[in-house]
């Protein structure tokens, strides 16, 4: 089977390149590059010489070779191929924001500042974070070829996070907190001030507090994580990304005030006090729930209890792995989870998606053991 | 006038010789380290070369010199220096945590794991957050020896985040969340596994969640700050630090739930949108509210609404940066700080103290321009 | 078969688990550690958490299961095992340098302080850099259970750059210097002052200059290299290591002055001009009888002329990557190589000598493709 | 007296802000930016917040104001302002290349592909490296209005490490090898691929081999340095600049081929021996040669035999660091510099300069003690 890319020398279509050239199941691939049209992938990218020797070429010619196409486009650009695409009648999975809202327009260009392109085409796709929408994935597939809205970076590790406490009604009605934290590769490959070396190395930022895209989506998932319990609607967001220095990864701290039956009373004093036995034990309790939950999923990790996630063990991986944590005031559970941005944040889920679609193991292509170091 | 320094080769001790030794009222440096007794400061730290040639000597002997002697020693370990400088009537400045907590010994103990060794000597002592204490620290040093409790490096960008919106009764009673991080300097310079460069470069993850000795401090620095305004007590309080790959530095990304007076009502959707223009006038207003608490501060920044604190703007310098932000739920006020944890979480902090306690200008030997990049 | 690691939890382990663990001829492993028996790999390595759950053993329980061992282990302490393999049969493919200087123990213990433990031992022996040696490991393999002494990085990185030129000729009688730098894992994983994050990081600095012990493997691989053409004997070495800002990767700048045969008469003016094109012409020159040289090499990709090797680009493979450059004064050749130090400079470069002695493909289990970032 | 830079945002710009603002003989700054005019410098840099709020403005306007006029431009650009400069009477400190060779326009177009714009200007320039050049640039400010040709980085390290050698008659005529990695900040603060983060994060890679633009500046340097000696010409030239993954700093290891009459005979044996007690002896006998040469420079630090150089010791300081090797082949000389490449390979240095033309104190605003981490 042939998989094309569209925008192969991004970082995310450099990622897919690397993934799919290693996949049990893709024989070959088109690549087409806007930037590097005529060239080879391996002369942009010297990791791949010896592995990849594939030829960039116009996207059409992309679209008339490949069985599954990618599109690792900026916003707004990527339509007209999934238009394509459903005409040809091949699936569409498109690592941009185009089709991660289904047919809410509204929320849609009140961030990214445009209409859809072919709105109808909604008709075809689905949200592709496995996890909460295999069934759907699977079932739209089945009927004919598929739009996937890839997720985010950011909504994938904070959605992960908090949805067997949202769907297993341990959050109560407060404020949701995702701190996170991504490495630089998130920034994408053009050069600019941001992430130009010396400003961002050996520095730490918060960034677009209170205005990143990556909100609504973030929110929009807590509110269907959440419908099955019952609730009618997700608690409010707050999302504060940071900009931290390491080429991959995204670790994100998560603060979910806990409904009142999980709560741990805790005896006030004047200043507080380490935790108490009981507060671990409620820890290791929400710990079992969140690892019970997760049981089948070949790609999220929960850590055993007292463990912390970190952004360095998952490298190279599709996992994301979680770590489960009570405060000390019995009030909030904070969840950490790391995923590596490029992969489970982009690329990887999307191969994961496309195993999905057509019916192959679910971790083909994915198995690489993240590195130790 | 002669500076002493008791742990002289440890990381805060080598940057309290680098501050010191530039300091205009500062004659000489006497310097005592049991690891390195009897070589000399610069052969240890080779950018001390032609700067300072201090040989290192026992603590015995720098009391004998000093006529102010900072410790920059293990909790525990430097009471008895205190307690002899006390009675040579000269001040102590106490870089660990065993002053922190005037005479509460019993949050001490909790979180420490050990008593006062001298419990008497807090008569004499002093938490030495200038913008919180400066009028307490001066009397008490006007009124004979005093020993400096110099803050922990978190709770300093912390308690500077959080004092305004504490103080103007900004805040309400909701709990507090303090995410913070920091640079590997605050682990110190013995080698241990967790600060061995493989296992944090290009690394991030949170530790030691609800559990960090800073906590109580924290706490309670929240508490005085908030007691003016007639509240009980401070909100509850969650912390939770990260180990960032730079060198230096420490961000606090500070979530406050807003008092019901400074909330913004925000028209809900199924999805949130971006802030409106509302929020930013409030988040404006409420900058100008920090600007002016701190108008006279000579160590805080209150940057332009707009603007984001980062690590890098104030290394290698005694400031504090702060940055303002209206979560766009328009419940919850997120203040980021950025300190150099070495200086102003630590050896700057100290000296300025010194300069207090002394009566010298207060930004003495702090002077120095933060660098460009 | 079963693939046995004596030192599994040492940096240059952990990276030979994770590179068996997908090896399509390993069906298990058994794995020993001193520090840690009675573990699980996967609770000291989490990236191994899902992937590699083996306890951690005796190594005689090892050497019962194995039907290959790998020793992981620090100069000296091998021995035994490697003994114990041979008495039962099976190969021991040894990481540190007992077994890499054939029978010239004078060498070994001039520069690693102690005798060979048991002299015999290098009857059976062989020193594995395949490109040097492949008809002679798999000799060996195939008369009897063999012992690999696999090379050390630097040496690798270094022999590889140079072998060409020693071969064919290219190199004259000058002295060869090598000016190679390391990523921090090559100093191991029991933490220490060097190799402690504020003390390395964002930080260059050369070590051990003239005292390293890799100098004489170096040196007697140039002299084997150099043996075909008729030299008597190699050139005098100059070998200069540097710790580097990074975790993985070995990065040599070899200057090796050309055999007369091979200058370029470049007009002398007062100061220097840049190159002519007469040069370019024999660099690129040089760079076919490179590519030619190693054109049957699956690890070993000479670079097309004009580009330069980078650390970056072979992360996490078993890649060595070679350019070629002619310095302006015509005389002298330099090449420039760059290694995954954990991967084709230790675990990756011991896999492929177990995949030769056991006659399976000699890419298996070594075929990812390195990241693009 | 007034200083003014023009060219101020970039990073030299931004480091001569930083140096000036804190010199004991400014008393104001007049900044000149293109890019950001009408701004104000504090805005761009924050770390300059409540330091220094001078406003941008034309260069025009920076001339009229100004006592001494700083080019922190590209070359080519500068060369009218250093006209304007002498006809106004105020000296020009220049640094670009463009002042750097005298009146050697040949070399200067050979390399920098455009000619001297106004060459008659050759005549009140001089070059700027104050080690070698004091007393020329002193007698030529004494004498009228001064253009300094500010150095290189890279020549600035390279120099200063091999002059002892070059003028005490050390070095043979052998090629003498500059092998030498640069922090990022040396590509300058406009973003390009080859500084973006994700390209050099965690990377090392040598670049421009045989063809950098320092190479004549080298090679020009050492040929003034040797002649004294009787030496007609400087033995040649290699130059090869790597990028490491820091954001201040040049390290230069420097390879010279000793005169015979300071080798040392090193019996031959098959393979080489660790170093002989006789090398070590030698070594700090040249050692010793080099303290005694640099004796009274205020800013080069020859470091105790035994002792290396490494970056992190110079960081935001003007010294140039040396240690002092001897190849183990007793045949080759092998200096270590460290160098900030901004301050003593920019900015430091351009100030060091000013001082020397007006009688300052050479070390004024330029005392400060590099970081000890």
């Amino acid at each position: 089977m042939i998989a094309g890319i569209i925008g192969a020398t991004g970082y995310a279509g450099a990622e897919l390149v690397r993934l799919l050239a290693g996949h049990p199941n893709i024989t070959a691939l088109a690549l087409a590059s806007v930037s590097f049209e005529g060239n080879r992938i391996d002369y942009i990218y010297p990791n791949l010489l010896r592995q990849v020797r594939t030829p960039l070429i116009k996207p059409e010619a992309v679209l008339e070779e490949a069985h599954v196409v990618f599109g690792a486009l900026p916003s707004g650009v990527g339509e007209s191929y999934a238009k394509q695409c459903m005409e040809k009648g091949i699936p569409f999975i498109d690592l941009s924001a185009d089709f991660r809202f289904d047919d809410d327009e509204a929320t849609f260009s009140a961030w990214y500042g445009k209409p859809f392109v072919y709105p109808a085409l909604r008709a075809r796709s689905v949200y592709g974070l496995p996890e909460l929408n295999r069934e759907k994935i699977k079932e739209r597939a089945a009927s004919g070829p598929v739009i996937i809205g890839n997720p985010g970076c950011y909504p994938t590790g904070a959605s992960l996070g908090a949805y067997p406490a949202l769907a297993l009604g341990l959050a109560g009605t407060g404020t949701i907190i995702v701190d996170a934290a991504s490495g630089i590769t998130g920034g994408g490959r053009e050069p600019s001030r941001s992430f130009h070396y010396p400003e961002c190395a050996d520095a730490l930022a918060p960034y677009k507090i209170g205005c990143h895209r990556h909100t609504p989506e973030i929110s929009r998932n807590f509110r269907f994580m959440a419908a099955g319990e019952g609730h009618q609607e997700a608690p409010p967001l707050i999302f504060t990304p940071h900009l931290a220095p390491m080429n991959r990864g995204i670790l994100s701290t998560i603060y979910i005030p806990l409904h009142d039956t999980w709560r741990v009373q805790v005896p006030r004093s004047p200043e507080p006090r380490p935790p108490a036995q009981e507060l671990k034990d409620q820890e290791a309790l929400i710990q079992a729930r969140y690892a019970i939950f997760y049981r089948d999923e070949p790609f999220v990790r929960v850590l055993p209890a007292g463990s912390t996630a970190a952004t360095n063990w998952v490298r190279h991986s599709n996992y994301c792995d979680i770590s489960v944590h009570l405060d000390p005031t019995g009030t909030t559970l904070i969840l950490v989870t790391a995923i590596d941005n490029m992969v489970k944040g982009a690329a990887g889920q999307a191969v994961q998606n496309m195993n999905l679609i057509f019916g192959f193991d679910e971790t083909a292509g994915l198995t690489a053991i993240p590195g130790s170091f």
